[in-house]
């Protein structure tokens, strides 16, 4: 489905788009970003970098937070995608490490701030509301693929089970623990698992 | 072991403390709190309000975080404790439960603030650090108890378990989704019990 590929951030928005600005914009944002630093990060910056005005920015995405997360988004494409081995345990260990890795460096910082802003400022929260609930969908399609080939039960929710996987992540970024050996993966996710995986049959 | 009634956001500071004074201190944050909310929060206006000298509350306590924890794990000692019912699956029912429960209202909200300060303070993150390891330790003697009783396996981290489900409840608080059913709460129990489990003999 080509959802997977439209940030949820944006999606809220109902209007049509310009794709070149839409694009300029985000490029913009990433280059305030990198070279600005979060603490000097604003739409403001954005709009004169990108020689738009703040209410396309506004018009597009309604917070600051909805444009870092879809500038965290973009970001995170190159090398995160959802794990689909055909195996419903390396699966889920990829998704753990594959979310651990992403947060290394510029993007877990953009990841934390947009967290924290969430706590303070309404709109911040929606736009990450908003995110989460599109990556839930998005990973528990890693849970549904394993219950169409048999590896979990059915009455399962998929979309609980990433999020216990994920929300375990969260915890590690915003405490500052991300460094989280194999084997701690291994135990996290075969905890869960034990938990999910259907009986055999007989 | 008395360490349980020590606040670990506290217990760094070497120095002993005049316990009339401490209380005095940690009386009027609350008070402050209540009156002006988190975003009139401050040691200032904790100083004032205690009568009190600036220098002696950072000496007790570095950061406005570590103060805000000990408000918040000082209210949060009236209805949580962690459970002991002998049988593992209540207690981490009870345990899931009782975190939810704690964080509704204001306790929930002192505690979002000090993660959210804790992204962008490394004196936040420090306190914070410091309380969930020691948190961790507590709520991990629930498995351990269990371990003794033969419910878990010996090979089980007892604070990793716990970790796994206090993060799954920080999702929620920080996503503002606290409202789990208790069939939700079941489910991601179970999930969990079903990993760490001893196999039945023979």
């Amino acid at each position: 489905m080509s959802e997977a590929d439209t940030s949820p951030a944006r999606r809220s928005i109902g209007a049509t788009r310009n794709p070149a600005s839409q694009e300029a914009i985000l490029a913009a944002a990433e280059a305030v970003l990198l070279e600005n630093g979060l603490g000097g990060f604003s739409i403001e910056a954005v709009a004169r970098r990108a020689r738009a005005g703040k209410p396309t920015i506004y018009r597009w995405w309604p917070s600051q937070a909805a444009l870092l997360l879809d500038v965290y988004h973009s970001r995170k494409k190159a090398g995160f995608n959802y794990p689909d081995k055909g195996n419903v345990r390396e699966d889920l260990r990829a998704y753990v490490t594959g979310l651990l890795e992403t947060w290394e460096g510029t993007n877990g910082a953009i990841f934390r701030s947009v967290v924290a802003k969430a706590q303070g400022e309404p709109e911040a929260l929606a736009a990450l509301s908003a995110y989460m609930a599109d990556r839930r969908c998005q990973s528990g399609r890693i849970i549904e693929k394993a219950q169409a080939r048999g590896e979990v039960r059915a009455d399962v929710r998929p979309e609980l089970v990433t999020e216990i996987l994920s929300s375990f992540a969260w915890g590690r970024l915003l405490t500052e623990r991300l460094d989280v050996s194999d084997a701690e993966v291994d135990a996290v996710v075969d905890t869960v698992l034990a938990g999910i995986v259907a009986k055999p049959a007989g």
